[in-house]
């Protein structure tokens, strides 16, 4: 990490080098900053604050759909950690452990949560007596840490923040509409405020989180075509209940197992939006959840009454709109850079000229369309634009990855489409055998992102062994 | 820890054990579950509830005053942990140590941050070059660990959550101004949302926070007469700049080291608030911060209409309260207790007489007073009465702290005072020596808690040595 360098002055453009365009932009926009632990950053304020509006919008809704946040701590004892063993085996070979507590060695390990499954359930073995105690629907927003060998940032960091949601229930259906419940809220969130299209589907079975009956995720396509697992949402069956011994006395009065779930998004997200939206300028930002939604750039500001008015559309703006005031002595194309660098939706300039005719300039960062409107309509245009960008932003989220989503009824097809088109989803049918999901992979290189919820039928038979054919799977090569 | 023991249907009473008692109303009012490691707790959906509306209010304060959040990592690598002596010498005895990461073993050792000086200076020299990068308000809401060996819930855990708020100014001044600021947001927070009066004051040299030039709390007294740290505000000078090398350009074109400080509360508030305002029937909690602020309990329900119109005044006081309808089957002298043990401030009581004449009942927690109110005028009284209770409270406490202040002029007045009245805090001067400081405690059991902003003079001299006085000094037992 270089100490004290300028900050880059452009970056690198996306056809360039990708992953050296997504670098520059994590820095040049001030998201995060390396530390001298590899693969634990600082998340800067301007990339925070993305978080909290994340945050505030997905907490609103789990409490409206009836979940209470909880937090449990932040370390397992080993035997704990042992009780579920697909569990165990799936997380202990990336967990940090605990050995000492000041100068005291512990007689049981502990590992730093990678995730909370068994943490809960010793609780819920501790709290849930009858049928009346259930469900429980709980969730957390905490740091888990995970120790990957490589890392990026927000992708795949060693620390990183999310929110795991926690439920038990009394039936087995009850777990399973939970479970296809928060997936669904997951996928509006995206859509509806990350302007980012997913596509909703099942994990292959070996492709499923450790100790799960079922995981379903949510899959998006980023701009280079590979993809992007966005969220995923658990059902446990009664596997964990049972391994934790969590029984409660039902309506029967009998002893009966729960079943349970789990559910989680991460700030991946943010790496999600920038790999989405983002371009040869910088971050794009939707609107929901940009700090900053509109900036007010002052044209020759030392001139009469300019940072009157600008002050003055400011405040008025402020009632609706996060809007930020640039008054600085940096020069206004400097500014321009900056705010598009750092993805503001929409950038209003006024000026002398403005002024005299009443009026302002509105840019929208995703196209650079410029709209002059009357400083009368200022909160109507500015909100209008704000959802032109969305639109605009997810329109072209989306016919990016129909460009790249390619239906193939063979081997041949999805090695001369990728080839052809570049990386991208693969739709191709399936026999459900691991080892032809595996020969896909070895041959072609996309891998099963999942089993789609719409299961259109692109041919009757396996793309790969050419037997009948059970699911329709999004294939592709994954971050 | 009982593994599904039935709840415990009442609580020993403050008088027979105080400490008994604050255990009981932490597991009855259902916030927090201990878990199979020392001091680490689950904090369950009403104590979490408590945090979220303390972390809310705060953060918006913090951000009034110009601040930033941001996300340090929790690793902390020991050599850097090793950067400035006295923070590492106050620390080190007291940090967890992760030693590996999956299978394999560290090359330095990371400790789990036990607070982030450290952490925040690293990034404060990446980041800050120029007079104009400064100041730097930065805050972050995370978990932190000291590897305590006596621990109770909230008070003394080994995990806690807390806001950590760090900052970097040119000037000392500036900092020495921001140290003072947070302070009193501080003290007015507790004072104006929690109903808990507090001495604001200057540690003693012996108490300071390790690495701090000045360090600034809060003193609270407990209903037992102990008193309680309630938040603390720290100024370094430059002396992390210096062990860190964090220097940048001034004004005149020159190299100089900047100023900090730092500053937090934690979950302990919470203990705080139990212990300053519960009771022998459970909780009492400060309108301002209770999860739930009025319930309405049907009388009843099973009469015609009584929980319609319970219903329909539930909401109607959504708009402006917290309010819980407790339609559960449960008889009301049930819910009568359940919700004066979870410290509800505000209990609506609705019944068939009460819709006959347009009117309900309502009780103020604290003295449990009942008021007929007419229900067209239902907002409005229940506003009045949550701001009854908070200044009813609030009064109660300042009694309660004043009734156990103790002005003292020498050591036999302190013992015979605190022998007398049971414990509190002793007010009494002292000359400044660190011998002085010593001997009072080790004479009278009594010791420093702060140098008060309000400095009356008692006598003039110190209450030990006899000598010249330099300061009034508040004594007490802390927590």
């Amino acid at each position: 990490m270089a100490n004290k360098d300028k900050l880059v002055t452009a970056i690198t453009s996306m056809d360039e080098d990708f992953a050296k365009w997504y670098t520059d932009i994590v820095k040049k926009a001030e998201l995060i900053e390396y530390t001298s632990i590899k693969g634990c950053m600082v998340i800067r304020p301007y990339g925070y604050a993305i978080w909290e509006n994340i945050q505030r919008i997905l907490d609103r809704k789990f409490k409206e759909t009836g979940h209470e946040n909880v937090c449990m701590p932040m370390f397992i004892p080993e035997s704990l950690l042992q009780k579920e063993k697909d569990h165990v085996e799936g997380f202990a070979p990336e967990v940090a452990w605990v050995t000492h507590g000041g100068s005291e060695k512990l007689e049981d390990r502990l590992c730093v949560r990678p995730t909370s499954e068994t943490l809960f359930c010793e609780h819920y073995a501790n709290i849930i007596h009858s049928h009346r105690d259930l469900p429980k629907l709980y969730n957390q927003w905490v740091n888990v840490v995970r120790w990957e060998k490589t890392t990026r940032p927000f992708l795949r960091s060693r620390e990183f923040l999310w929110q795991e949601g926690h439920t038990i229930h009394a039936t087995a259906e009850e777990a399973i509409v939970e479970t296809e419940r928060m997936l669904n809220v997951y996928a509006d969130f995206c859509e509806n405020e990350l302007a980012m299209p997913v596509v909703k589907g099942k994990k292959t079975e070996s492709d499923k989180f450790a100790g799960a009956e079922a995981t379903y995720a949510i899959e998006a396509l980023m701009h280079d075509g590979k993809a992007l697992q966005a969220g995923t949402s658990h059902y446990f069956g009664d596997g964990f209940a049972k391994a934790f011994d969590i029984t409660y006395t039902n309506k029967e009065n009998k002893q009966a197992y729960p079943f349970q779930t789990s559910w989680g998004v991460t700030t991946r997200l943010i790496g999600a939006i920038i790999m989405t939206h983002g371009d040869d300028s910088g971050l794009v930002l939707p609107p929901a959840i940009a700090p900053i939604q509109a900036v007010i750039v002052p044209i020759a500001m030392h001139k009469e009454s300019v940072l009157d008015v600008a002050t003055s559309l400011k405040e008025r703006l402020s009632a609706t709109v996060r809007v930020k005031l640039d008054d600085s002595d940096n020069s206004p194309g400097w500014k321009f850079s900056e705010y598009e660098m750092k993805g503001v939706p929409v950038r209003i300039e006024i000026g002398p000229k403005d002024i005299e005719n009443n009026q302002c300039v509105l840019v929208t960062r995703h196209n650079r369309e410029k709209t002059v409107v009357s400083l009368d309509e200022l909160e109507s245009a500015v909100a209008l634009k704000l959802q032109e960008v969305h639109d605009g932003i997810y329109q072209k989220a989306l016919e990016n990855r129909e460009k790249h989503t390619y239906a193939c009824k063979s081997m041949d097809e999805i090695t001369k489409a990728l080839e052809e088109n570049g990386d991208g989803f693969v739709k191709a049918m399936w026999c459900g055998e691991e080892e032809c999901e595996d020969k896909v992979k070895e041959l072609t290189g996309v891998g099963s992102r999942c089993m789609p919820f719409a299961q259109d039928n692109i041919s009757d038979t396996c793309v790969c062994c050419g037997k009948k054919a059970k699911h329709l799977v999004y294939w592709g090569k994954a971050y």
